[in-house]
């Protein structure tokens, strides 16, 4: 599995980040079905792993709810660079392609500053907690690395 | 017209906010064709407004490069409610329903933090510089009420 949603819609007249951790669905190829229906006023929380390619627009309208005016998203990428050598690839656990999405986050409010504040927090958060291990593929034959994720705050024992 | 799409690609590894405006492209129906290619090295803004319905996708693409790691993106959508009123669709100079996108703002970046302050930046800017109006209609039947942007600094005339 490769790539990683995260959605959180607030259906409420406030944006709360949950207190508990969020379901985890490892649903790989799975139908996104945990969606905002009109009239539903709990926040929810999903986060969903899959092999398949994200879509922008999906996670955009898994947490597009009547009640919220705002949806803030946050979609990484791969880079084709990495100190001057061209990547042409990634590899986790599956490979991501040059410009194609490895995570997309996003979180719908009543107003705008408490999405927009809840995406950063949510991949500062992620990066801080996830010791993600990518290896990149150089465009050199045979060439590639196998990278940490620095930010990652108790993964430095392999450092 | 009642949608507007704004863009900001970057493509060099800073990000830059435009010093000039940038070009708007005043095209409704128009495909997005100012896209970034690999091996374009230069940041582009797009401003597009249209009457056809906003593509989070289609925007998200439109910023993605194979320079940059990062796309954050901002989605303005109408509210079901105003001060209790169940408010059914809203008119810019065209009708949007409720939950369907009004402006879809990206930017990319080579890192996270550049695009997530920009897309902050952008839609506070537009709130504060662009005079909109818009009409929401409620629930009860013939009942409207046209709303200015309050967070708009120089249309306090009007008040």
């Amino acid at each position: 599995m490769s790539s990683l949603e995260i959605s959180s819609s607030c259906c409420s007249q406030e944006t709360k980040l949950p207190s508990s951790p969020p379901s985890v669905e490892a649903s790989a190829g799975e139908p996104l079905e945990k969606g905002v229906n009109e009239g539903d006023e709990k926040s929810k929380d999903v986060i969903k792993f899959t092999a398949e390619k994200l879509s922008v627009e999906e996670v955009s309208q898994l947490v597009t709810s009547p009640l919220c005016g705002a949806v803030s998203l946050f979609v990484g990428t791969t880079r084709n660079n990495f100190e001057g050598k061209k990547v042409v690839s990634l590899e986790y656990e599956a490979l991501v392609p040059v410009s194609e999405a490895s995570i997309v986050i996003a979180v719908s409010s009543a107003h705008r500053a408490a999405s927009l504040e809840a995406v950063s927090y949510a991949i500062d958060a992620l990066k801080a907690k996830v010791p993600i291990w990518k290896k990149e593929m150089y465009e050199e034959p045979s060439s590639s690395s196998w990278k940490r994720n620095k930010e990652c705050f108790w993964a430095t024992a392999s450092d």
